[in-house]
């Protein structure tokens, strides 16, 4: 996504060493989008002297949503966007000066000067499918410009990451061979929540969006029909004034669409598929042929407005065979209340009765797509049942991560003025892992990843073919060794200040997007399934280890029994 | 908010009819916000020359969300900003045209000129307290131009009335006495997520945000202290070099603050307050010795990094003493983990024994906040077992409304061409009340409301002390009479296309948030309690009950049983 064109707020773009890189997508995206604690932080670590103490923070979570062994990492390009834009207005500067208990000029000056140049990140590959306690990112460099990047690292990678990995978890249920569409924009938490949930369902595996916004700001293919509400708006097919409507080879004109689809619908009715239905509502058949005037090559009808069955099923084919008699061919349906797994299969059967009682070739094939609040679990069911749906439109499950709606993304301190630093915690999961580190993924015979490991900075890497122990980083009794036949460096530099040519290109969200996918596939299945699944191993190397536990007793207070 | 200063983003404003209203808060809301199909539909009516027709829609919600009987409506404002501001720029055309599946030109010549200067939108004030079923808002205009206001009206107000919702439930629970404070920006929903998370917690009855770009944005209070990471990045006292600080009448110096600091602990160790500590962790008070340097006036600490009751609490206590030996009274504490109830009795009994024991009068009032992972049911937890805990900071599950992540608004054709519209369904819920409304809230002798009521248009309205027949819409059976004391019409004006002078100022922030919290202070208190609340009765009138049921009859299909 580095580019020389303007995004599309029209805003400029930041030049480092040559290499450009757009604006953040939201144009909220500024330092001010912080904690207050870390304009504080900034100005105490000042007033000490030490604001700019090297330092290396490591963000990571440590827990995988949705009940689930996995979780895929997105948001990276957005923070990278931001670090390289970051700089503090006047006028931003200004209304932080007020909003700290004191404040001397000199740290106006001091802010004014701030910007990424002396920042070095190393991250995980976004879309790639990652592992708690093992750091996504790792920051490094002056503590108090390091600390003003957590609340907005923190923000643009824990939504993002979780709806992708929600968007991964749908595909998954639903199978390859199934269209996925993501509705969520009017259920989304905020505008933002919106585009951002198109983007990363994208990323996740989502074929297409409903949000023209996402469409054009991420090229995602866009999907849509219409609502109840343009069914509900006609009254009758006397509404319909201009109803000629030219062949689909361009040769001919039927001058009387609207009897054409009357015509159609009676061959319907005098057909061995009459039983089901009666009078069709008419008000439905005008909206139905409306829409096929507008978008002939593009015939997709919501049929449950009044009676699916009823009412429908029998007006959509009425139309999609007058269509068909002009050379059309009409996509299909979308079902949005009901039994979606029973009325998906009776519309099915009822497309091939067209096709067989017609002898209309293919109409057995339309399109049928489901949704009404469909999450992971009403998939997997419909799935269970037997259903004929070709497309799910999912929304508010999807974007609002109905089922768990946040992760918990942390960001700590590792090491200071070269000093390593742990977080202790009376609860060990919480405990930090310090040190600057470097993590690798081991991957097996099978090709299955077996194990990612962290390592001290400047211990050897892990080399194919030999043999390795890894240490679970906090049960001293988990320990296991692995022959790795191939080892992928997990952290790359994604930025490194001033010396733009030295780091990854951001790319593009379609590549992104391929990696998500081709690394979900690549998982050994038992850390896939959606009942208890296996969790992936994540270690430490053995000197690790014994650096961690160390450095713990050093620190941790000794108790005292009176 | 209808000011004549520019926005933050330095962005111009659209002037109607006299008056300005500003851009929506997040640039990122414009036409585009949308789904495709609003676009779809508004080539399909313009197709059919329905474009124009005059349509009603209903924006309304089911059911409340968190299991209780009441919502907060938010979100208004940001909905009025962007209909004032609707227009679509030739760049937005040309995606448009290219995402439809066929698109004449003089459909673009159509969306060109479009804005909403024909659309009038009436609206409960937001900041109330609303019921299901009763429209927040009613739109009117041509149906092309209302639809496309739907998706993004849907955005703007279902998440805005959740959270904000959601603040008011943790109001509630927590008490008025009690500071509210919320932290939730890393976790919450992507940029925009945050922002409207502070706007709408802080309408719903918050007293305070972390958030710096919102408290720039919106004037709410900021609050934040420091972080864990700050007090690990110290490592001794040898590293504070500047040790001097004044007093705070500024009459002295004090040119060792640092050993004041260390005198002041000693002080505590030789009293009889030394009990449970011996050695406290020497970093963590370099760490609250800087922070004090830097600011002694508002002299917060976290004191859970290491060991609170061994540690944190004693190093706090030396600190604050040292500050009050020159004049400053700290601030408090703040707790992120463990046991709060018993961490704050522990600490406030700490802080009485320090005013006690070495004679400081109202240490003891100490402010003691809590933040870790807090909701709703860990704040009535704590009341029931008692605590000391002054403010709380409130993050995660309330920004994210973890317990319910999304409320379902929706947006129904209710009358077009002077023609009623109903939605019919199986589900009994899900039928929509047809024709354009007036609402009413009707208040009994003691004040409180006792039931809103939907009239037809052109019906008489309520009076004072005349009888009255409320009926359930959907259940003949469910009916009373009503005397009311008071009747409030819910439904104002907010928009008149270009009649700008004969409608509703928006209002600034904190009336909303008034009104807010003075119609939940006048709600009678079965509806607000957390158990079992009682619902709170919406009705139609005994006219409009005659005319949903006769249409309903009309437009059901009617079965048959062969």
């Amino acid at each position: 996504m580095e580019k020389t064109k303007e995004n599309v707020f029209g805003d400029g773009k930041k030049q480092k060493a040559g290499r450009v890189v757009e604006k953040p997508t939201n144009p909220m995206v500024t330092p001010l989008l912080n904690d207050l604690y870390q304009f504080t932080m900034a100005y105490a670590y000042w007033k000490a002297g030490k604001q700019s103490e090297r330092s290396v923070f490591d963000l990571y979570f440590r827990k995988n949503p949705f009940g689930g062994e996995y979780t895929i990492f997105a948001g990276l390009e957005e923070c990278i966007k931001f670090l390289a834009n970051f700089t503090l207005t006047d006028q931003e500067i200004d209304f932080v000066r007020h909003s700290l208990p004191c404040c001397e000029e000199a740290f106006c000056d001091y802010l004014r000067g701030l910007d990424c140049s002396d920042i070095e990140v190393y991250a995980i590959s976004e879309g790639s499918v990652v592992f708690p306690k093992v750091p996504l990112l790792r920051i490094e460099g002056p503590v108090a410009v390091v600390q003003l990047l957590e609340t907005p690292f923190l923000n643009l990678i824990n939504y993002a990451s979780l709806v992708a990995t929600n968007a991964a978890r749908h595909r998954f249920v639903a199978g390859k061979s199934k269209l996925l569409l993501e509705f969520g924009a009017r259920r989304a938490q905020g505008p933002d929540g919106a585009i951002s949930a198109s983007k990363y369902c994208y990323l996740g595996g989502f074929d297409a969006t409903s949000n023209v916004a996402a469409g054009r700001l991420f090229g995602i293919p866009l999907r849509g029909t219409h609502s109840h509400a343009f069914v509900s708006s006609f009254m009758s097919l006397d509404e319909i004034v201009d109803k000629a409507l030219r062949s689909s080879d361009g040769k001919t004109t039927c001058e009387d669409f609207v009897s054409l689809v009357q015509t159609c619908l009676s061959k319907i009715q005098s057909s061995a598929l009459s039983g089901i239905f009666s009078e069709t509502n008419k008000s439905e058949l005008a909206a139905f042929t409306s829409y096929a005037l507008a978008f002939p090559s593009a015939f997709l009808a919501l049929v449950d407005t009044y009676d699916v069955m009823k009412s429908g099923i029998p007006n959509f084919c009425a139309v999609a065979l007058a269509l068909n008699e002009l050379g059309y061919k009409a996509v299909g349906i979308r079902l949005d209340s009901g039994d979606l797994a029973y009325l998906s299969t009776e519309a099915r059967k009822f497309f091939c009765g067209v096709e067989r009682e017609l002898n209309v070739s293919d109409f057995g094939k339309m399109i049928i797509t489901a949704s009404n609040d469909l999450n992971e679990e009403t998939v997997d069911a419909l799935n269970k049942q037997g259903h004929e749906v070709d497309a799910f439109g999912i929304g508010t499950n999807l974007v609002t991560c109905y089922s768990q709606a946040a992760l918990g993304c942390v960001f700590k301190l590792v090491e200071i003025n070269k000093q390593p630093r742990i977080k202790l915690s009376e609860d060990v999961t919480k405990v930090s892992i310090p040190c600057k580190k470097r993590t690798y993924r081991l991957f097996g015979k099978e090709g299955y990843p077996l194990v990612d490991i962290m390592t001290g900075e400047n211990e050897p890497p892990p080399k194919v073919g030999e043999r390795l122990l890894c240490r679970h980083p906090f049960n001293e009794s988990k320990r296991a060794y692995v022959v790795p036949q191939r080892v992928e460096e997990l952290l790359k530099c994604y930025w490194r200040g001033n010396a733009g040519e030295a780091r990854e290109e951001l790319e593009p969200l379609k590549e992104i997007r391929s990696r998500c996918i081709k690394q979900l596939e690549n998982m050994r299945p038992d850390h896939m399934r959606r009942l208890n699944p296996t969790p992936y191993k994540v270690s430490v190397s053995a000197e690790l280890y014994d650096f961690i536990h160390n450095l713990w007793l050093n620190e941790a207070p000794v108790g005292e029994l009176h």
